[in-house]
């Protein structure tokens, strides 16, 4: 999808603010890091305490990282009354995700009135070097009139 | 899959063995639970700093444990000398993931010579209800003669 | 899911009604056999036209009547005034798609207002023999107010 | 990837033959259209016969496309002794799968010495319009010593 409009002016920080509301991107250390209509990428550096047992980012922590990117990059097309709900993901882990940080890019494939599709990338990354561990397709669905917050 | 035979009779040491060698499992706090041949339970207890902006278990966290249950479902049917690789998963989050905790069951659906195919169901246990919330397929791969350990 | 209450009585002439009028299962030669709430089963009988180059069904028609099966799975539990959509499907091939003809059998694993999610499982029959060669996930979507026929 | 390279200098005569030995391709009317080292397109002309019951290409028909686009796009890169299986597939259809003909593109993203992960899109184009229909991804493995043909 080529350059799709926001409808929400402030869907930057609205999805800061939602990001900063995520009490386990704190607890992993994930760090929202580019946000575009459609496009969201988030980093999140090595520690060993989010490792399997071959020493690599976790599985888990790829496929959290992928969802996370792909709400997010929905997010920033949705309206200000809206709040975003994973409806599914698929994740195909194709090399071990090692290196000094985790990069998870996500962009809007298709973004419908109660559905959207994202494809989501993540890479490891090590000094210059880049490597593609995993790709995703994540389906999101729009709740409209409802706030993104905790539920009372 | 009825009663699968593992070829590897210290299964279940096996996998308990390899669930402590993941630092990201003690990380989130999930434990092993119940380990027979093609079947694997992982439970997690609620804690804040695993929710998302709901105030839910976050879906990465539910993926994390609907991945990890299948690759040692899987695992328990693997000869001693073989490791498990998730080549990819697929999870569904039919209902908000809360409760007092998470219960991820998996079984395999098909254990081939390289690939194994598990069902993984995640459900919100509050007291005595039940509620499942996701279910997943895991496509794990065989790696024989890798030992399952950290890379040196 | 057990025993899901279905809201439109006349559910399986309906889901008769609207298999019928799918033309793509009259050229594959599929047919509807069983559809009780919140469960079709499709049969589909071997035909040389309907392979690959081994000479099994092609993973194609393996997929269509996963998805199939699945729309109508969750079109048992639709009001009269809805239409189904499949979302996203994912089907894992476990063993060679052989046999005098393949059973398709979709079950509904959560009915929600707007989204249903169904398990698809296909068998290669021969004879007595019954061999599971594929397992799916199939997402559905609820089209309330869209009459189930041919766009004008 | 960027212009991966293919170990059989034969590699497109292989993927027209191969194709050309898949009887479904010929039933439902899919031709091949490009084949490059790691991106194979096929096309299909509409026909009533391949339609649900709205009217558009059937999904199964859409799906259909998508893996077999990705089989041999990975094939493309295998060697001469090696035949390729689908794994699994995961298609998200995004709209209407309509026009004179779909288009489907399918590009390796990772091809490994057992398995490949392959990107796969669906287009529907309408003399020069052309709609994104469906993406999926699809995981596919090489099978090495295997004849591409039909088991005697």
């Amino acid at each position: 999808m080529t350059r799709p409009t926001p409808c929400n002016p402030a869907f930057a920080a609205r999805v800061a603010d939602s990001f900063a509301r995520q009490p386990f991107m704190a607890t992993i250390g994930a760090e929202l890091r580019r946000v575009v209509p459609g496009r969201v990428e988030i980093t999140l550096p090595w520690r060993e305490d989010l490792t399997q047992q071959h020493g690599f980012f976790h599985g888990g922590v790829v496929g959290t990282l992928a969802d996370n990117a792909g709400g997010y990059a929905a997010f920033t097309l949705f309206p200000a009354d809206a709040s975003v709900l994973t409806v599914e993901f698929k994740l195909n882990l194709m090399a071990p995700a090692k290196g000094d940080r985790l990069l998870a890019v996500s962009k809007v494939a298709r973004s419908g009135r109660t559905l959207t599709v994202c494809h989501s990338d993540v890479y490891g990354l090590s000094g210059r070097r880049r490597q593609h561990c995993a790709t995703a397709l994540v389906t999101l669905m729009r709740l409209t009139g409802k706030p993104d917050a905790p539920v009372a």
